[in-house]
């Protein structure tokens, strides 16, 4: 037996809260939870600062690893197996793509990228080519299959069926991400019958597709989808957390352009400062390093700084106000000069945020490859394009919804001992 | 109107997966919630290590909490509202204290306590009377409520009934517990009728009692616990964590002691090494702290130091074997004389871990005041001990099941490359 | 005290499986309960025949008017109490109205009111303003109660406000059968955040309206209901068992007509076929009394009566095809001919059965009053038509979607033993 | 392929609010679902009478049976599938031994065989080897196929492992009802984790075993079942209509003896009257035909028949009281003879019923076959028996818990029109 088709001696299994138990037998995938860059995905929160407004989104990136292979590895067994269309010689490199997709991911992945100018995919494949653990283990199955796994993931695999398993419209990572995350913020909307979904779901060459049968259950979780957006990942007090985690971040950078003293030398953040990150320095960011930084920084000199790390670390966030950039540019304008008057550094205080996308936009077929229509298998062998069919996707189908909120921090606002009559003018013009 | 019966102009909710909604109406409730000292909670994980076995786990205090509040907030609304022995005037008490009494937890408490010999419920006093703004809230409401509050807390309060909901058999800390540890664990066993529970419990002077037709829940209640704490709460590979993060303070401490040049300034350490630590070094310490630590002493030339934080952060954990102190005594000795040859520490990598306790001997009357026992109030309006009328309840009562376990670390011993026979000898007294 | 405000010394309540406890206080209710026209809604399915698809569904209209009457009270005593646009005295009005509002059902409504030509909400009215238990119990609260409480029923009532709360696009009759039906089927497409709803409503002098804030539950709300219509409700397998259920009734009457002399005299059957049916008919007719005949009717002569029958007990129901009206009329004439050629009486065995409806055509302002659109009450205070706030909805909005399906005995056509090969004629016009 | 092993072409599946679905891919059991006699289980409650204190469990003992099934498909397919103790061609066998295990089981079983004096395990028998559609399908398999699936079911197959799947301490139909039941009633109880059990259960010649990492499972199954038996199974109000329901059939069954002369002849029972119930009659009796007669003898001239049947019909039932019949025989003579004197049938009226049992004389080796205790199978290979390992289900093992209660119409009592003073002796008497 060789490494790549060695089971374990007994199947081990995780507990898991969404899928009751996640099963391994593959002494590969079992290696390959035991590495320390996947270990590092229990030090990043699946859902960033969401705990924030739901404190049960506690969950890290790890459970959801878990989860995302879990359910690929039951389309597999439970429903590809032994199908024509399903070549089994792809299953570990499918069940590794999932396990590992999301390796890469640091610390508040979103805020990160923005200011520091960097992409996490390009990260999960460093760490899955450079010199790691997990490199390790997938080499022993083969000298070429951390590159097909790399493929796989970020989509150039010839492999289109392998790759829509895990991302596509309906995929294993959404699918997990939707309940998993309903589950622990305790929303109901996040809910859809997986079950169904996986049972009508069958392998073709481009990639999976969906029984006619199972159409009202596939309406039903792009419907979770669109609520869990809107209710759960768009919710504007979170973006309020992810607004001022930005600034900071943007301020530290300007603060070391700026060859300010840090009281506590931020070792860290140099190479992130630099834009000039190393697969070392990636690795040892995680969640617990950035809070460390916050909480020291509160007593830094700099009083943007500080006063925003305190409000991050105390929950004591921006408010925020319906804000229309293309019919209030002006006012903008006004409560800029406005905050500037008052002493309020509007780059730092007064925020602009959008929300905008994908979820809303959801069946515009032919964009990027990601945006692929998901396709019904008809009673006649046919395929068509889900909208076609479902009269309330078609019905929402590559509609965009954009939303814009105004954020600025209603405390300074409210104390009237400086300021007071320009503070007064502000108020009023954000009500 | 004063501060004390300030109610919000709308009543709050937080989204809550295991109360579905927490419902904050009381000004002062929702403004200890937005005190840094309450928000640091959310930096502390409910079960610490925990997660290390049941990955889900990785809920904070700060959601506990909240739940206790919510718990305590219905069996006095919902309950006890309007009956003669309940005095509406300790209300806020109560709710209060509730919400307030893990305050004082500090990261993976249990360790912590053990090797800086401290006890966290000073900390909560400390952080209730002391300049925090927890006390200052509790101020507004009166000048002697901060103390009254603590006194609840450290039940030491005369108000005994107000205690017994929070502190006893069957209290709301409990009740919260149990339920959110099996959620977020995924585990089933924690599940009871809450509901039925608050629907027949009855106030007291001296405490809560049960109706007698709630029995039945109450035992369904009372396995609850026993099941979660051997199968969630004692889980060996938790334990085995929880060994490793000891021995990792243990050598800090000692290295501290010894004078070694830490690579970096361990700080935020200093003050519980010489175990003398002031209420403001202890609020800076939380589980980021805690790991970043750990992360960086990774890189410490201490090979034991090093060593250990390396298998925590990347939970290469110890194994375990069973073990009978009071037969295997000689065996113990041999063992260590063999580590010694080895050259592996004993005192960092040969452990005797026990778990014993209270689940277990869930009723002995009379001991200490957390012990006292569950009443059920008969139709005669008597009262009875719980265990006279439950015939499961009285089979289990009073026996104290203890567990020991022996830990080492596999790996090292599994490396024959030197001290080989030794190593074999070793594992043979180990299987 | 008098009676309509008299409390049972102690809170009653059920164990009910959606709601945990239905909580019952009041005298009056705990009385209705008790009547003997209340107790035969047990006697009753909710779903009639789709226990034949969803083996679950064997649940009874008693237990989701117990349902109704919890959600109506949660209404009330947890968010409207105090609120000055409710009017107190309605109170038990409205918790009557909801608990007897489905009271005039009988066994497999839809079919026996479609043969015999009545309607169940007829003899709601008749029940509570007969000379029945039930009436005896709402004439003790006040001689015009039974009265007022038949208003708020058949939706002719001045209070528009209490009519809504059960009658109305999101009303406590389809939040408790959602839920309910979703529960015992095992589909999760019911599911949506009824607290959540409970919260958000708020009362209006026309009717309950809905905080802005709930939009997206409200919008999850329709999209459970659309999917449980076409997933659950309309299901091609229980229309098929419908079918049958009314072809038996359609072909008992005819034979009573014919003077056809009955194995069994159907007593329970003649007033209804006489299309004269006395409130103390109906009271004895429910799904037992029913079934009773149907398995007796197996062994009638008539061939057809007992061959439906046969069917109907042993769940050997009949197949179906899609069928477009409009388009294929003429295949429709050819197969009427084809069947009466092979010997099969097409008025029985071939079957056009269309779903259509509601569902669908949400929110069409202005229509049949229970048509009211639901209004969202702004944060302004301006009341706004649900579907010029949400998107998703306007997309849905007032589209009608039909179904129309052909039903026929495949078995009978699969029978080659006579006239084989007209009946392959039909088979292939069938596929 | 022959008939035995042939399978559907495509997986057929019935969706299942316990199990999610119920998986069907062997042709044999899809026919045997559809016969005749299998669909009768849908018009025979699970729970008998319980309905009428849990008004949710309205289930058919058919979806039990499914259930059944379910898991034995379940431990075989994903569990003992490929290990040697596990004799491959029994899938078969037990499958169908698991489907219709409870085949025989007639409307409100309990109460019928004892007043008609027989056992439905008979009828079981019968009905597979009789002339039936049953027996057809599993003659189809093999001429003796049809004996050795009744002998499984009647424990005395050669075949002792799978005996003990479907009829053991720990088996199929127990972990189906206690969950379904728990599910339909809304009560907590019946929950436990039957994943892990399955998980841990390993197949041994003689019986399945539960490996010993699965022993906190079981001992919380067993908890289940304890709660589940005194809480639902022996409620009291259920009880009272089981009373009122032996003594309609008891009274029945005299008048005929006195050749009263029925207003509707009672043709479905004679052959009952007779103690000569053919199996055709047997079959024809379900839960409808006997609600169907006990509605219409509300109308016979008998006052006892047709007072029990109101009582029934009407759910206006006994009230109960706690009885002794050590200590109390004296105060029953008493009772007796007072309710001869208020002319009130003390036969019919003043009955003592008891519940007493197995649940809770869980584990007593060496009684009758059913009675086998559980083994765990220990890491050295050894076998256990339960209690040994556990100290919770040693604690209660062996000891029998019996509850007396006295029944008696309060109604009757209340009315003092007539022996008012005899009738306030009764009452006090009861008190």
């Amino acid at each position: 037996m060789t490494y790549s088709t060695e089971k374990l001696s007994e199947e081990k299994v995780f507990k898991d809260p969404v899928h009751r138990y996640v099963h391994v037998r593959d002494r590969v995938i079992w290696d390959l939870v035991g590495t320390k860059e996947f270990q590092r995905l229990r030090r990043i929160k699946q859902l960033g600062t969401t705990f924030l407004t739901f404190h049960g989104a506690e969950h890290s990136r790890f459970t959801h690893s878990l989860g995302v292979y879990e359910i690929v590895r039951r389309m597999i067994d439970d429903v590809f197996d032994g199908r024509p269309e399903w070549d089994h010689d792809d299953r570990l490199l499918t069940l590794c793509a999932a396990l590992l997709h999301d390796l890469g991911h640091g610390p508040f992945s979103h805020a990160f990228e923005k200011v520091f100018d960097f992409d996490h995919e390009d990260f999960t494949r460093a760490i899955i080519l450079g010199d790691t653990e997990v490199n390790k283990v997938l080499q022993h199955v083969g000298s070429d299959f951390p590159e097909k796994v790399a493929e796989v993931i970020a989509k150039t695999s010839p492999k289109k069926l392998v790759v829509s398993m895990i991302s596509s419209q309906i995929d294993a990572d959404r699918m997990d991400y939707l309940q998993r995350d309903a589950y622990f913020t305790g929303v109901s909307y996040g809910q859809f019958d997986m079950e169904r979904i996986l049972r009508v779901m069958r392998p073709r060459e481009e990639q999976v597709v969906i029984k006619k049968s199972g159409m009202h259950a596939v309406e039903d979780y792009i419907m979770s989808r669109y609520q869990m957006y809107w209710q759960v990942y768009f919710h504007p007090v979170s973006r309020s957390a992810e607004v001022i985690l930005t600034k900071i971040l943007h301020r530290a950078k300007q603060l070391f352009k700026e060859h300010y003293l840090f009281k506590y030398e931020p070792l860290h953040f140099f190479s992130f400062f630099r834009e000039n990150v190393t697969l070392e320095d990636y690795l040892k960011l995680d969640e617990a390093v950035i809070m460390y930084y916050f909480q020291i920084w509160q007593e830094e000199a700099d009083p943007i700084l500080s006063d925003l790390c305190r409000r991050f670390v105390n929950r004591n966030l921006f408010k925020y106000a319906e804000f229309d950039p293309a019919k209030e540019y002006k006012k903008m304008a006004e409560l800029n000069a406005l905050f500037i008057q008052a002493g309020i550094d509007p780059d730092y205080y007064l925020v602009v945020d959008s929300s905008s996308d994908l979820p809303y936009d959801f069946y515009r077929p032919g964009e990027e490859e990601e945006r692929l229509p998901i396709h019904l298998l008809m009673k006649s062998g046919e395929l068509r394009e889900f909208s076609r069919e479902s009269e309330i996707v078609d019905a929402i189908s590559g509609k965009r919804r954009t939303d814009h909120k105004l954020y600025y921090p209603a405390d300074f606002l409210a104390d009237e001992t400086t300021a007071g009559e320009i503070k007064k003018q502000i108020r009023s013009l954000l009500e």
